[in-house]
């Protein structure tokens, strides 16, 4: 049995903002698995900011996308043909599948998935990469103390909802910053964040620090901009940003025109003390067993809440990444590629 | 006995670059000692960037020197007239005596030196403030590694010097930076740096990044401007940052013009997986006995080298200073006010 595979492609290396046009569509014949390979076909396709990374082509920490390459992404899928002991088939695993319905990789690179149907999509938010940045970031770096104070951006989003959770769970005070006021009251009326910050609106940086009158102990960097200029005035002394993504700079094509702040960020690490410090989840492979199990435990003691925006279809996915970058989502963003 | 007692005030906060005219030479009259307290005569006076600092009424981590009153500084002095216990007549000690020919000051603030007269300036420099900077910086954030590539600039200065032989003591490469081709010959010849790069030479990028032919480990920043965005591009993965001023930014009276370098720092910051974190001497003051008792130890085996530059009489501090923030100096500044 063949089974046709359509395809999202690079069509062109995006200047700027990604278009359409950068991405094809494009059909193919799903590969039978070999020797210690699985075919899955794709149910959930996880659209994360740092894939915009990946269509440049400057290397980064990882290789870039080639131009009529097929888009990588973390996926969930189910197994329709196995040779691989330990995986059969209609098993649901979690792997990287990338940008189509059918997928074949070596079965040691998938995790078998112990969630049912309905809450595997999970395994693209809370319990997998987002929500394992989370809490890598906060456990090594942040380390957040009772009564201290944790600021997040994209609060309403993957990663930034489960900071501030755990931040609230370990005692501090959590204070959000999202781009709408629908957002905000998400964030504090479903969430639990002590507060939360509409970033477009003028007053901005005067209600953020009324929100914070105590001074910022964590910021949890995932976006950069003027959201950061703000928290910097704010940061207390011996504060922590772990840097986990910047997507108001994805985009850029150039560095913003001056001043440059180069000088006032050294000048605050020294006289702050700060410490500023980017991670990449990878990094701290070794704890993910322990990140899953406690953030599990905690969904299931009511303490984790999350919440998905899922779109309908292979095809949807460039267009709802176009509006992840700009904020168009509302939780964590999964196209649903079949059920 | 009365002792007229020279001081130097600030007479006005400096705008931008400090001018000799913002400070005065007053006379005064030296203050007998109450109990626990000692009465010194200043023998050397350290002078250090950061007193830029609290020359602007902005509040740092320190308070501001006021206007009218006696600039702060390290010193060696010797004790005149001693009310306290354990301190007697003709004792050296190492205190915060400020920019005056005399001063008394609780017995228990100062540190008796059991270094010689000849050698009792080192107590402002390599076995002193500066000295320990580099130690704790390098100990706690930097960390070199057998192997590893460490850059620090103003290396033939108080700072800088040690950090690349502690470095090399360490098993790592020292690469200086400093802003002549004397200092350089120096940082190389007398110093034992592995190379050293003059950052007035218009190839100055180009020639750092030859002699860091494996990139950069640790960066111990000193210095902010041109120096840090050249080193910036040629990060490890995993670098270290340690920052312990930013004397090219200490006149500005402005953020500098664009464009706007934040989003690249922060960037560079993920992607690298970068450690940039800000520390002041004093928040390792628990590390001192043992780095003076280190320190003190490689010098007496060879392996730790230091110049110092003199200046002479109180009244020559101000345009020393002034110098100093320009990188006038060769060595370690110090300011012999009486023998």
């Amino acid at each position: 049995m063949t089974q046709t595979n359509r395809q999202i492609v690079l069509a062109a290396r995006p200047e700027g903002e990604p278009k359409t046009s950068d991405f094809n569509l494009v059909e193919g014949v799903a590969r039978q698995p070999e020797a210690g390979e699985v075919l899955c076909r794709t149910i959930y396709l996880s659209l994360d900011p740092y894939m915009r990374g990946r269509m440049s082509a400057a290397k980064s920490y990882v290789e870039p996308v080639e131009v009529g390459e097929v888009m990588g992404a973390g996926v969930v899928g189910e197994v329709v043909n196995s040779s691989f002991d330990g995986l059969n088939r209609g098993d649901l695993v979690v792997g990287l599948g990338g940008w189509q319905e059918y997928f074949t990789v070596p079965g040691s690179s998938v995790r078998k998935l112990d969630l049912d149907r309905d809450s595997a999509s999970t395994a693209l938010g809370v319990l997998g990469m987002p929500g394992m940045t989370a809490y890598v970031g906060l456990k090594n770096i942040g380390k957040p103390q009772p009564g201290e104070t944790v600021v997040v951006a994209a609060a309403s989003g993957a990663v930034g909802s489960v900071v501030g959770q755990i931040a609230m769970i370990q005692g501090a005070r959590a204070v959000g910053i999202a781009g709408s006021a629908e957002k905000c009251r998400f964030v504090v009326d479903e969430l639990g964040f002590d507060d939360c910050i509409n970033h477009t609106d003028p007053d901005f940086e005067e209600k953020l620090r009324q929100a914070c009158p105590d001074g910022i102990d964590v910021y949890f960097e995932n976006v950069g901009g003027p959201v950061f200029k703000a928290v910097l005035r704010l940061l207390n002394p011996f504060a922590r940003v772990p840097v986990c993504g910047v997507i108001a700079h994805y985009n850029d094509t150039a560095l913003p025109d001056g001043p440059d702040w180069t000088s006032l960020i050294l000048r605050s690490a020294l006289v702050k003390r700060l410490t500023i410090r980017g991670f990449l989840v990878f990094d701290y492979a070794d704890q993910e067993a322990e990140a899953i199990e406690q953030l599990s435990q905690w969904i299931s003691e009511g303490r984790l809440k999350y919440r998905e925006d899922f779109v309908s279809g292979l095809e949807a996915a460039p267009q709802a990444f176009i509006g992840l970058l700009k904020g168009k989502n509302f939780g964590k963003l999964v196209v649903k590629v079949s059920s």
